[in-house]
C-alpha cells in the first residue's frame, strides 16, 4: 500500500511537474521575445532604452533560472528512480542546448536599428569613452574587440548577443565558489594519504598533457596548413594554450558516482585530488603561456629567455597565489580563534565567507590569479580555521558552498549548452576536431600510464591497473577548461580552440560521465566501501602491526604532519598539545599567549577531527596496502558468485544491478573484506524496504 | 577564574584583531593606490587596459569586503560587551565615512589620460556603440549620462568615480535579499493579528506621510527660489518623489533591539509590518509619480486626466507585482508538495532560491516591481512552502537568506557612508536640509497619530500613547530611501535630494537608532515579554472566557482565515483538513487528487505550525487585550519598586540597568504579568553566571 501510494504520487508529481515546468519556460521565452519586440519599436530615449536594456536582461537570466530549475525537477526524478547515466550536469547541457535551438533558430528578431559605428581618429581604445551628442555627455564603457567581418552579424543579432555574458563573469563569479567548495570539502585524510602521487598527477602529469596535446595539435595544424584548410594564423603557442586548457579535468559526473556507489576511497582521493589541484595548474600554465612573449619583431619564434621568463611567471603566479590563499586562511583561523565570534553564528559565518571571499579579490589586486588562491584558502580553511567554528557555523558555511558550488556548476554547464548554438563565433574545422579527440586521449595517456609506473616503484600500495584504466576514463573536461577557452574568442584560433573545446565537453561528459557504472563494473573496481569503517576495523586488528611498518610512511609527509601537529595546529585553533609543551624554553611567554585554553584539557590527546584528519603516523598507506590484498585475492574470489560473470554480463545488467540492487552489493561488499555481518547497511530507503 | 579568563582573552583578543583589520585594510588601500598609479603609466594597450580595470575593480571591492569584516569584528565587540547604541548598520557607516575620506583627501590619483571625449553628430545615445579606430572595431556601452559641467572633474578623479557603483546593483542585486527575507522572517501570528492596522499605516500612512512632506518641501522650495538660493529646477513633482522616497522607513535598528529586550509583540508586529509593507508601497508610489506625464508642452503642469493615469500605474503596478508574487509562492509550495523533493535537501534549498529569485526577475522583464514582487512571494512562501520543506531545508534556506540578508544590509550602509564623500555631485543646501529634516518628522506625525487615533475607535486592544511616540520615534529611514534616491542623480534637484536624503539616514540611524533603549525606558514600554509564553498562559487561563469574545476578532480577518485553513492550506500543504471534506461533493476526484496522505492523518487536528501561525478565532485581539490591561494597571505598581522610578532616573542609569541587569529585568517583566516564578529565564549566558 505504501508503495503504491509512493508509486502514483510520484509518478502524479512528474506530470504535475513536468506541465509546470513547460508553462513557466514557454512564458520566460515569450516575455523574453516581447522585450526584444518591444525594444525596436519604441523611441530610442536614453531613459528608456536602459529600462528596456534592463528588462532584457532580467528576461535573459529568467531563462536560465528556469533552466535550472527544469534541470533540478529532472534530476530528482532521476534520484528518485535511480537511473545513473546522466548527472545534473549533463542534464543541464541537453536542456541548454535545447533552448539554445529554440532561441537561435525560433525567434527572429528584427534589425536593431539603434546600434550606430562611429568612425573615429584616435590611437588607441580607451576604457571610458565620453561621447558629446549635441551637447549633452555620455558616459561609455570598452565591452571588447569585434571582428570587423562580423560587425554586421553583430548588429543583426541583438537577441543572441545579449543572452551571451560577458566571459569574464565565468572566471570572477562562478568558478571561485566552485573551486573554494572543492578545496573546503576535500577529504583531506585520503588526500594527505595521496599526496605525493596527487601533486606528481597535478604536476607533471598536467604540464606532460599540456605539451603532448600541444605538440600533436601543432602537427595537425601545419597538415591543415598545407592542405589549406586554415584561415588564419595558428601559431605554436596557440597549440600550447589548447594543450593547457584541455588539461584541466574535471569529473565531477564522475565522482558523483563513486560517492553514492562507495567506491575505493584511495581511488577518489587520487581522482578529486587530481583534479581539484590540475585546475589550478592549467590556469598558471595557460596564462605563462600567452604572457610568452620573445623580444623581437616576429613574436612567434623560440626564444630561451623568454621561455624562461614564462616559466618564472608561472612559478611566480602560482607560488604567489598558493601564499595568499593560505594566508587569508590563517588569518580567519586567527580570528576565529582569539575572538568569541563563535557565541554569534551570523557573524560568524558572515567573517567566513567574506574573508574567503577577499582571498579571490586580493589575489585578483595583486595580479596573481584568485581561482588558485581561492582553493588553497579553501584547504587551509578546512584544515585549520574549521576547527574554530561553532558546530552551526560549520554546517552552515558547508551547506553554504556547497548550494553556491550546484548552483554555479549547473550554470555554467547549462551556459555550455546554449553557447554551442548562441554564440556566433563558431568555427568548426573537423581536422581540427578529430585531431584534437586523438590529442586530447593520447595526453590523457601520457600523463596517467608512465606517471603511475613510476610512482607505483616507490608506492607500497600500488595503483593498479584497473585503477589507472579508471583514471585514464576519468578524464572529463568541464567548467574550468569551458572558462578557460571562452575568456578570450577574439582570433580565429582561439575562436575554433573554443567550438572543438565544447564539442570536447560534451563528448567526455556524456559518453565517459554517463559510462562510469559500465567501466567501474568492467575493471571490476569494488564499490560499498565504508572507509571509515575500514580504518576503525583495521586499527583495532591490526593494532599492533602497525607499529612495525611505521617507517615506511612518506618521510615528507612525516617531518609535514608533525609540524602541523606541534606547532600549526596548535597555534591556529584549539586542538593539538599546548604549545608550552612543543616549543623550546625560551619562547615561553610566547606559547603562553597563543596556546588557548582549550589546549591544556586535551593535552596528550589528539581531538576527534584532528585525529580524523590525518591518522597517526603509523596507519599511512598501511591500511590501505592491507586492504587491497585482501580485496585482490577475495574481490576475485568472492565476487565469483555474482561479480565473477560481470564481464560476460552485458553492462546494461550491471546497470539495473546496481540500480536496483546497491542495497546488497554494499552489504556485498563490505563483507567481503571485513568479517562482520552487524555493520549497518550504508543505503537505507524506506521504499525499498516496503517492496 | 572563568570569568577572568574571558576578559582578558576578549581583551587580548579585540588588540589582534584590531592590528589584523587595520592591517588589511591598509594593505588593501595600498593595493588599490598601487593598481591606480600603475593604470596611469603603462601603455595604452586595450587588453592591458582591460586587466587593469579587473585589478581595480577587484581592489574596490575588497575594500567594501574589508569594511564589512571590520564591522562584523567590532559589531561582535560590541555584542560581547553588550553595548547597545550602536547597530552593526551604524557602525558600518561609520566606517564607511572614514575610508570614504581617506579615498577623497589621502590618495592622490594623477589626471588619467585615457578617457577620450568624442564629438560626433548622431542624433541619440544608443546603448550600444560600435567604434572604429584605425579598422578595428569596439564595442562600448552606455553607462549614462555626466553633467555637461562635470566632464572635466570625471575626468580627473578616476578613483573615486571607481569606487562608485553603478545604482543599479543596489536595487537589482542587494535589496531583493534583504526584502525577501523581511516577508520571509515576518512573525505571521502577530501579523495577521494586527493586520488591518498595519495596512492603514502602510497604505493610508504612506500616502498622506508623501504628500505632507511633498507639500511642505514645495513650500520650502518655493521661499528657496524667491530668497534665490536654488540653482535648477525643482518641480512639484520633484517634492512629491522626495515624499514618497523619505516614507519608505526601515527601522532594523530599533527592531534588532526589540527582538534583544522582548519587547511587547504587538508593538514589534505593527513596527516590523508597516515597514516591510511601506517600502513596497513607497516604491511603486515614487514610479507613479515618475509616470506622471501630462500632456502639451508644459510637463510639470497639474492635469486630472494624467493624476488618474498615475494612479492607475500605482494600482496596476502594485497589484501586478503582488500577484506575480503570490503566483512563484503557490507554484513553489505546490511543486515541492507534489514531488519528494525533500529527500535531497540540496535539491530542494537550490529550487526554492531558484524560484524565489526567479520572482524578481519575472516581474522586472514584466515591467512589474521586482522588489515587491519578492517582498509578497517571501510571505507566501513561508505561509506555504515552508511547511512543505524538510527540516534541514527549513533551516537551510531561513539561514541562508539571514546571511544574505545580513551581508547586503552592511554593504548598503557602509556605502552610504561611503558615498558621503565619494560621491561627485553632492548638492548640500541648508534651506532645503532644514526644511527637509521639519518635513519628515512632521510627515511621519501626520501618519501616525491621526490614523492611530482612527484605528482605534475600531480596536479592541488600543494601541496606546506610549505606543504611538515609539512608532513615531522609530521612524528610520535606511536601505529603501537610500537605494531610490541614488538610482537616479542626473538633474540637479535629484542631486540635492539624494545629499538630502544621506543625511536623513545618518541623523535617523544614529540619534533615533542610538536612543531606543532610551526611548524604550522613557515611555515606559514593557520589555522582556516571551510571546509564545503569553499565549499558552492565556490559552490555559482564559479558556472558557475566549469562547465569548469570538465575535469580536476583525469580520475581514475571520473570513480570510477561514478560506485559508479550509482551502489553501489542504490545497498547497501537507496540513489542514483534507480537501475531500471541505470542498463540495461535486468536486470529490479533484478533491482527491489534491489531497496529501498526510492530511487524512491530521483529520480534526490543526497541525503544530499552522495553529502556531494563526490562532484560532477566538484569541485573536483577546489575548493582548488582557494583558495590557493588567501591565498598565500592574506595570505602574510593581514597577513602583524598580521601574516605577524610571521617570526620575537618568537614561543613562537605565540603558546600565539594561546592559548589567536585563536577566533581571526579564524575569520581572514576566513576573508582572503572570504569576509564575517557575519560568525558564529566556537569557541564559554563562558569563554571567560565572559573576
Amino acid at each position: 500500500m505504501g508503495f503504491k501510494l509512493n508509486v502514483s504520487s510520484a509518478r502524479r508529481a512528474s506530470r504535475t511537474m513536468w506541465l509546470l515546468s513547460l508553462v513557466f519556460l514557454s512564458v520566460c521565452i515569450c516575455v523574453c521575445k516581447a522585450t526584444a519586440e518591444d525594444s525596436a519599436m519604441e523611441n530610442i530615449v536614453t531613459e528608456k532604452k536602459a529600462e528596456e536594456s534592463h528588462r532584457q536582461d532580467s528576461a535573459d537570466l529568467l531563462i536560465f533560472i528556469m533552466l535550472l530549475t527544469l534541470t533540478i525537477l529532472t534530476i530528482w526524478l532521476f534520484k528518485h528512480r535511480r537511473f545513473r547515466f546522466l548527472h545534473e550536469t549533463g542534464l543541464a547541457m541537453i536542456y541548454g542546448v535545447l533552448v539554445g535551438v529554440v532561441l537561435r533558430y525560433g525567434i527572429h528578431v528584427p534589425r536593431d536599428i539603434s546600434n550606430v559605428t562611429l568612425s573615429c581618429h584616435v590611437n588607441a581604445s580607451p576604457a571610458t569613452l565620453l561621447i558629446n551628442v549635441s551637447g549633452k555627455y555620455y558616459e561609455y564603457t570598452l565591452k571588447g574587440e569585434i571582428n570587423a567581418n562580423k560587425v554586421d552579424e553583430v548588429q543583426d543579432n541583438e537577441m543572441l548577443r545579449k543572452v551571451t555574458f560577458d566571459p569574464e563573469v565565468f572566471f570572477n563569479i562562478l568558478l571561485p565558489p566552485i573551486i573554494f567548495h572543492a578545496g573546503y570539502s576535500l577529504k583531506r585524510r585520503h588526500f594527505f594519504r595521496n599526496m605525493g602521487s596527487i601533486l606528481a598527477y597535478a604536476f607533471l602529469g598536467t604540464l606532460i598533457s599540456c605539451f603532448v596535446i600541444g605538440l600533436l595539435m601543432y602537427g595537425c595544424v601545419t597538415l591543415m596548413k598545407q592542405v589549406g584548410q586554415l584561415d588564419g594564423d595558428f601559431f605554436f603557442t596557440d597549440c600550447l594554450f589548447f594543450g593547457a586548457i584541455v588539461s584541466a579535468t574535471d569529473p565531477v559526473t564522475v565522482l558523483a558516482i563513486f560517492n553514492e556507489l562507495h567506491v575505493d576511497v584511495d581511488l577518489y582521493a587520487l581522482l578529486f585530488g587530481e583534479s581539484v589541484l590540475n585546475d589550478a595548474v592549467a590556469v598558471v600554465l595557460s596564462s605563462s603561456i600567452v604572457a610568452y612573449q620573445p623580444q623581437g619583431d616576429n613574436s612567434h619564434t623560440f626564444e630561451v629567455t623568454a621561455v624562461l621568463k614564462s616559466f618564472g611567471v608561472f612559478l611566480g603566479v602560482f607560488s604567489g597565489s598558493f601564499a595568499l590563499g593560505v594566508a587569508t586562511g590563517i588569518v580567519t583561523a586567527l580570528v576565529t580563534k582569539f575572538t568569541k565570534l563563535r557565541d554569534f553564528q551570523l557573524l560568524e559565518t558572515a567573517l567566513f565567507f567574506l574573508m574567503s571571499w577577499s582571498t579571490f579579490l586580493l589575489a585578483e589586486a595583486c595580479g596573481f590569479t584568485g581561482v588558485v588562491a581561492v582553493l588553497f584558502c579553501g584547504i587551509t580553511q578546512a584544515h585549520y580555521t574549521f576547527n574554530n567554528l561553532s558546530p552551526e557555523s560549520q554546517d552552515r558555511t558547508k551547506q553554504l558552498f556547497e548550494l553556491l558550488n550546484f548552483l554555479a556548476e549547473n550554470f555554467i554547464f547549462s551556459y555550455m549548452g546554449l553557447a554551442l548554438f548562441t554564440f556566433q563565433n563558431h568555427v568548426f574545422n573537423p581536422t581540427f576536431i578529430v585531431g584534437a579527440f586523438l590529442a586530447v586521449f593520447l595526453g590523457r595517456a601520457a600523463n596517467i600510464y608512465p606517471l603511475s609506473f613510476l610512482l607505483n616503484l616507490g608506492r607500497r600500495n600500488k595503483i593498479r591497473s584497473n585503477f589507472q584504466h579508471m583514471m585514464m576514463f576519468a578524464g572529463l573536461r568541464g567548467a574550468m577548461t569551458f572558462a578557460l577557452s571562452i575568456r578570450d574568442t577574439a582570433t580565429y584560433a582561439r575562436q575554433m580552440m573554443f567550438s572543438t573545446t565544447l564539442l570536447v565537453v560534451f563528448f567526455t561528459v556524456w559518453v565517459c560521465g554517463g559510462g562510469t557504472t559500465q567501466m567501474l563494473s568492467c575493471q571490476r573496481i569494488r564499490v560499498g566501501v565504508d572507509s571509515d569503517q575500514d580504518n576503525s576495523q583495521m586499527s583495532l586488528s591490526e593494532g599492533s602491526e602497525r607499529r612495525s611498518t611505521k617507517h615506511e610512511s612518506a618521510w615528507l609527509f612525516r617531518i609535514w604532519y608533525n609540524f602541523d601537529h606541534n606547532y600549526l595546529k596548535p597555534i591556529l585553533t584549539h586542538s593539538g598539545p599546548p604549545l608550552t609543551t612543543t616549543l623550546p624554553a625560551c619562547c615561553g611567554p610566547l606559547a603562553r599567549c597563543l596556546t588557548s585554553p582549550q589546549a591544556y584539557e586535551n593535552e596528550g590527546q589528539l581531538k576527534d577531527d584532528d585525529s580524523d584528519l590525518i591518522l597517526t603516523d603509523g596507519d599511512i598507506n598501511l591500511t590501505y596496502g592491507d586492504i587491497t590484498v585482501s580485496t585482490d585475492g577475495s574481490g576475485v574470489h568472492t565476487s565469483g558468485g555474482p561479480a565473477g560473470m560481470t564481464a560476460a554480463m552485458t553492462s546494461e545488467e550491471l546497470d539495473r544491478e546496481l540500480t536496483c540492487g546497491d542495497h546488497e552489493l554494499v552489504m556485498r561488499g563490505t563483507r567481503l573484506v571485513l568479517p562482520m555481518d552487524d555493520s549497518e547497511p550504508p543505503f537505507t530507503d524506506p521504499h525499498r524496504l516496503h517492496m
